[in-house]
């Protein structure tokens, strides 16, 4: 649980004493994408020529704009997260079929290898036996 | 290229007449998205007694600290996203290197039939010499 925090800050060139359980270093990082907010304001001659209650509202919608604009690239991201899920999805049960045919494979050759021994071994013996035959 | 648009809204039960390159429905979005910060507002006792340029500022910071909260969710979802390619990436890997086993699994299992082919062969030209001599 965090503490209650009482934090200075500066916004638009006014001070304001807030009280919250954000940490003093969080509320200064919003002040000042605020204040860059006001800054760019002021550059255009437009804003100048407007009342405090158009400019307020002018400052909610730009900031509400970039919150929506991150609503949408969260969208993206989290369609891209579940396609990239489905990916590895598909990919694991490739392995794991590829793993099932490799071990098919690895018992046919060992009996491959099991049943080509006993023929050599027979043609051993049958090799001896003709030897043998020979030589009576 | 989107059209400039005239676009009016009712933000906190005023309105205003707006222009812009957003669609009407966005912008009717972002409006009612502030009418629900300003709703949430008026429930609450504290914010009767503050002055405007307060509750202004208090406004600006809710709507950025949603946006914030976005922003660290979008880190979250990257890391997430980023962790899925590199599954994908090793898993690709795997089959790959699986392939290539089996594809050596099967040369072997192919010369190992050839090979017990060859000795089954000679195991019958063995016993037809032996046959032929032991008639003989």
């Amino acid at each position: 649980m965090n503490k209650m925090n009482d934090i200075e800050v500066i916004i638009n060139s006014k001070r304001y004493n807030l009280r919250g359980y954000e940490s003093e270093e969080y509320l200064q990082r919003i002040a000042s994408y605020i204040n860059n907010k006001h800054l760019e304001f002021k550059k255009q001659d437009f804003y100048k020529m407007l009342d405090s209650e158009m400019k307020n509202v002018l400052m909610e919608i730009n900031i509400a704009d970039d919150y929506f604009k991150l609503k949408s690239r969260i969208k993206e991201l989290e369609a891209e997260n579940e396609s990239k899920s489905k990916e590895i999805y598909d990919l694991k049960h490739e392995v794991i079929s590829a793993q099932t045919k490799l071990d098919v494979g690895e018992k046919e050759i060992e009996a491959l290898k099991n049943e080509l021994n006993e023929t050599q071994k027979k043609v051993i013996r049958l090799e001896t036996e003709l030897m043998d035959k020979n030589r009576a």
